[in-house]
């Protein structure tokens, strides 16, 4: 019989698909076996807690230059670690390709930053902006397949945008080869047309931000990727859903057989636009794109969540400290177009949804389970060695208590950001104790592990890749040519 | 360290969640743990083979009288016989109540009758077909309060049919018990219309039942029930959706947040109205209500499924044998009104999914364990005992051979039926081996279980009850009554 | 050159295609002439004024036993002088078959009274609450050929409305002959339902009928109704519609090609459910059924008209007193189930709809004329000999003072009720002469018709009937039984 | 009493609202009176003949640039002359600015081309493509108020397209002077994209034109360009829909109160993508864009026009010859991207629609009228006096033979093409007669008016602009900036 390094004894365990109470056997950083009454030389007593896997935040920007041209606050040690302490243990940032940049470059130089720094495992999306043909038949090909199975494009921000045609271009390698598209999906031109009306007109602060990107500009870029997406019968992943509306497209989109799949974070769920209405710049803070939306839009996307039409919930973690070095960049006096947009939220996102589904009982620890992690994972082809409580996965464990309340505040996070967005909100819930394949990184409200323990993790195929399906009428082999047009 | 009483070793272990090598140990019939190198005195080699939950066939006739008046052609031993044989062990059948009967009555018939004859587990729809204030106040509360957890209405049939005001009486005591309704939703005018036109110009033969089933009066029973479902917040489960427009009606009410939940089953997965139309009468033996409709129909429900807008897939066994005894019974020269509605389907039900699923790749693995077992035991209330291999439920287990070619034929099965509808299908992938409870039920193509050994299933709230949302705004406690109406 | 009678000259005439100031000359009761400069021995002066086609009320119950079992208020010749005032020149009322009567003497009977006080011109509809063989095969199909092409059916109220089954064999008759089924439709047995559960509870005042009238009992009788036309590609018009969500369901299932054609009542755009909510039985006076709704319904009510979705807005004028006769007809303490249902609107129907429409500048004058006379007319097979100023058409002209304001009182209308629903609103624009064929009916606020003057006037096919489109694929004639089966 | 100068004696006079026999007198150029009996020195027989307004054609290429580069093949002259011949009165072309171009000077010059060659009255849209401040700030407002108050947009085309933000600064302007935009709406890129890999791969003959312009472009840019118009409540005209799925988002837009208005052509409702499949070249002959599509296409087409959802048809008479000076410009082996799009239409547009709308019964005379005449005149703001048999209209009419058929031929045009797109159909009723403000300028199938006898039409503000709804929320004016951004 089996010889086990470490039990987790009494705990509740939660996967998608139930909730039992059981022992979790870990050897060799694996989970060995889950039962009852299992033993080994250490054990760590989870009676009365939630045994969860730990989170999967797939979207985030770790030491990272943005599409606004603004570094990153948070290095690969600091974003990692918040992210710890609060549950997660894998996150997929960007390998950010700026125009003229290599590609395959740009992927190693990220790896060497992670490896110096990650305490958690972590992988890369592949954020094109400059679509050359070396990118296109060389680069994106090989980082694919060795791994790098999905790409990121931006449908806005001047310096990384691609043009329809270079989205389909990047589609299209991506349909090839086997990597899911990820998109910043809003209108260009409207935001750019609104923007520059208001800040002409004077109308500068931080809450015309939020108008400056107005409702129809999420809705029409999430009903052109779906044409794209409709067209090449490639799955493409909607990043932060901000709208009703843009629930209700994808809903109609998924009803028509078309590829398309959602995320929404926690600033599109708890937050509103009129967290951006403050004196001075302090509306800053709560800056972002796509703006928080209304009270009624986090209705719908928490509907949208439940009806499965939105898949996942990460943190678009965007880390800008509220200083010369971030936020205030441009100096004393800027208007909302130079003020870089992003929240800190990759310690916050899992207890903040914790508390909703879970403590308040809006909805499942199931689902909570799910959104968190389990789906992130298959999604983004890390399943089944992320997401799951389940024999053969990497322990990655979380142990919640239940009845922990903490409240949050603005120096209370790991992150180099030095405030907190959802500051002196009181949440019920809170991970206490996280292993990383089988180690504890995070226990009594330290971290206990090195920089650079986080591994690279390379990916299979989503499951939204699954099954290849048709293409678009005009590509028919009935008219001989399709197979050789692709 | 626990000692096992079996281990199934090496199969693939598959849930909702995912696939892993992995072993199961059984203590005392229930699951006891999952790992790797598990040992016990006995163990069954899964090597090669895939190791799912039993089934959960939701939707079945056994040993009862009819909508139509006939007694059908199965006792409890040889449906669940049948069942067994094809991978199925628990099966919910109906407490049929005819006008007259007293319901508590009814349940105890039934009770004794699968007590005696069940070889798989079982538990009982509350078929209610006389809503008399004792059934109402009394039976239904307790009974639902016993664990009957759900209640089966008619909208068709002139022995069963409900009346509107009738069908909402039953829904408001299963919202305030905790019971799921469950309705054969047809429109009951329109079938009676048709079929009279239809006999009367002597357009008799079996073909014309699907005539005589426009598609529309399932389309219209399901928009009716989904506004009763709507006006009192109380869930409701389509049983066998037949046509596309069904599916796509189903998908707008689960999208403005309306509790309805849908099944089908393998009749209008596999068969066509063009199966009816045979020679004489041998159409008769693909008659059932709604009848199957045709390819483009089958598209349509597949998708619904991949969606989630119909989340079972039951196989409404109906037995009835091709003689004077069950379809044949009115003679030798019936019109199609006279003839017995219903298909055997207890054991093709898996065997023909898996074939079409996994084997021919139109799904997944995970995805035929949620349709056939995970999903109808959480929405009737029998999870986590049943439908999910996992630490703490019921060893109910079928080991399948993903490999094993079956041709069906008309004499292939084990229930008492006499032909086989999807006879002369080849299908690959095929249930070896049963567990039920820890004990193998099937082997070696052998029952091994006797009659009786089978146990009735008490159920928990379905989750489709959970959350308990808003009633429509008529009942607005602002009106101050809403609460006493109720 | 022509002689005319009559030339009213230098109007702005409306129809529905547009405005033009012009003469329009009369000779022998029909529109001869319109042009500038004509010339008679008679002149009306209609400089200023708006020169508009005399209303069409294509809904009012005249002299008639209810659904519930009343007599009204109004005679034909209280109802028409009432409607004359109001610049209305046709109604077509209900010759109301109940139960056991014979439908071809019930139109003689109403053709009778009506000869005897109309005093604009008129036409049935045939309402069948009995649809026996000989209704079905004699009496509609020779009257409906005699002119009397739209019928009347109810699926509410337990002494008129008809089943299912019935409903079909009235659309079928009424398909072959070429007449347009119109229908009270609300679900039975939800209003029954509500109803029994309020009043046992004590909740019996006036705004408890509103309640027992659930917004959902629309939607479903609209669905049903609907399916039904679908089936049997016949032409279905939904009367006074009142909810936003039934008018959507029109526009969806118009889009979809099937043949509904719908009305609402100034009821539902200028009334709400508040409106009943009044001290004592004084509420009673607003109820009607279905019952007035909320300000949204209102507005998605107004969108339904501009869309097209809803062609016509008729009075549903049902005039009961408000005294023993009528409204408290059950004593002094009646629960709201024992109130006839009804308010007064032959007159204030256009004067309402021209403030909000013309004056107040929701829409066009030519929107107006097309709601009110146009395309009732032709909807109901009048047209174009009324509804239209156009040569050759029947002179039924209403002159309007745009800039006259009104206010509306209690003891302001021509009818025989007593009371207005719409008192106290001051409203713009009033129709100060009205002719009818040529005749002055109305002028200087006095009734100059004797009653009788009013014509019966038999109608030809409704335009709603035209195409004849496709059955539903169940009567397809490739299965060879089309033809026969209808 | 009123003298005439000419009267039409006896026809069937058709407006949108009815026929009716009568007589028309005409007087000055304008209709003067319509009545029976009317007499004058001067009169037109036109018994048994179908008196309509004269066609307004209101999408035509004439002696114009075309985004691609190439010059049309018709003056004013010969295209009018075309117009004429087919029962057309008024045009509305294009004032067609290149980039570089000064729009003001860009009017003048059209409208000394049509001054000296056209037969009919005209108007024209003010097509930009170089929306400088000049542009935008002085030439269009002048213009507009002008009277030239339509503009026309291209979303493709790399000569003439704009940027989005450029669109949204064109209806801006629009917007507050009171101008409709109308729009080619297809996604460049994804023309761009696949006409790209079909040349570089081979695929290059016409009919891989179709293919390069898939469906999803088409519905693309509608969706971006409704958005567009819901941020702005600005109307816009949807040019030449071509496939179902455009026409049903267009429905559903109107369904939100969205301000689109849109228009098809006889090449979308009488040609599919097979034409353009002949051998070697002979299939650019029927190259336009967007390209024909599909049978259910034209289906789908049909009921758009049918619910109103689509509301002109105009031709898109765009007109090159298949020779060096058109078509073939590219030499003798070009790729279908060197071949310029286009068809004639402008003498087809009516006889193919009376053909298939009144002679095959298809939908009504009123309808054509409608399609035809009155919706674009009301549209365009050319009514009342143009596009209706009306009092004060000017007398613009085309008597038509109902029982004339005519043969279609490649040289039996009036325009300089050289071919005819619907060549060898048979088409049941003709426009025997042609008056243009009351003088025949079309009789006995000769022309008889001079080049430069027709008019310049200023236009007043489209139907379609009224009423001025709400700006999206992002404009409401609480946040106190509305007003001023506008």
């Amino acid at each position: 019989m089996a010889e086990y390094d470490l039990v987790i004894k009494g705990g509740r365990i939660a996967t998608t698909e139930g909730i039992s109470t059981m022992d979790v056997a870990i050897q060799g950083g694996v989970i060995a076996a889950l039962g009852r009454e299992l033993q080994a030389p250490r054990t760590i007593d989870a009676t009365d807690k939630f045994v969860l896997p730990g989170g999967v935040d797939a979207h985030c920007h770790i030491e990272q230059l943005s599409g606004g041209g603004l570094m990153n606050a948070d290095t690969f040690e600091t974003a990692t670690r918040s992210a710890a302490f609060g549950g997660t243990t894998t996150v997929i940032s960007f390998a950010a390709q700026h125009r003229g940049d290599r590609l395959r470059d740009v992927v190693e130089n990220y790896a060497g930053l992670a490896a110096a720094g990650a305490v958690t495992d972590y992988a890369f999306h592949l954020w094109i902006s400059d679509p050359t043909p070396e990118a296109l038949e060389q680069d994106l090909p090989r980082l694919i397949e060795a791994g790098h199975r999905s790409i990121k494009i931006f449908m806005t921000y001047d310096r990384v945008r691609l043009l329809d045609e270079q989205v389909l271009d990047v589609m299209m390698v991506a349909r090839k080869h086997g990597a899911l598209v990820c998109a910043h999906a809003e209108n260009h031109g409207m935001i750019k047309w609104m923007a520059d009306r208001l800040v002409a007109r004077g109308y500068t602060e931080p809450k015309f931000h939020g108008v400056s990107h107005p409702r129809v500009c999420e809705i029409e870029a999430f009903e052109r990727l779906i044409r794209f997406s409709q067209l090449l019968d490639q799955p493409v992943m909607l990043f932060h859903v901000s709208t009703a509306e843009g629930a209700a497209v994808i809903r109609r989109a998924r009803g028509e057989g078309i590829k398309v799949f959602a995320e929404t974070c926690p600033q599109y769920l708890f937050l509103t636009a009129q967290d951006m209405d403050r004196p001075g710049l302090e509306g800053a803070k709560w800056m972002c794109s796509p703006p928080p939306r209304s009270a009624s839009d986090q209705e719908a996307l928490w509907r949208g969540l439940d009806l499965g039409d939105l898949q996942v919930v990460s943190s678009d973690h965007a880390p800008y400290r509220f200083d010369a070095s971030g936020k205030l960049a441009a100096g004393s006096d800027p208007n909302f177009k130079q003020i870089a947009n992003g929240l800190p939220g990759l310690e916050t996102r899992l207890p903040l949804l914790f508390d909703a589904m879970v403590s308040q009982g809006r909805s499942s620890l199931e689902k909570f389970v799910e959104l968190t992690a389990t789906a992130p994972a298959k999604i983004y082809g890390l399943h089944p060695r992320k997401g799951a409580i389940a024999v053969g996965a990497d322990a990655d464990i979380a142990i919640w208590n239940p009845d922990r309340e903490v409240m949050l505040t603005n120096d209370g996070l790991h992150d180099n950001v030095g405030y907190n967005p959802f500051a002196d909100r009181r949440l019920k819930g809170w991970p206490e104790t996280v292993l990383l394949r089988g180690s504890t990184i995070v226990a009594d409200d330290r971290l206990q592990a090195a920089p650079g323990s986080g591994q690279l993790l390379p990916r299979s195929c989503s499951t939204a890749m699954r099954p290849t399906g048709r293409l678009s009428p005009e590509f028919d082999p009935a008219t001989n040519f399709g197979a050789q047009l692709l």
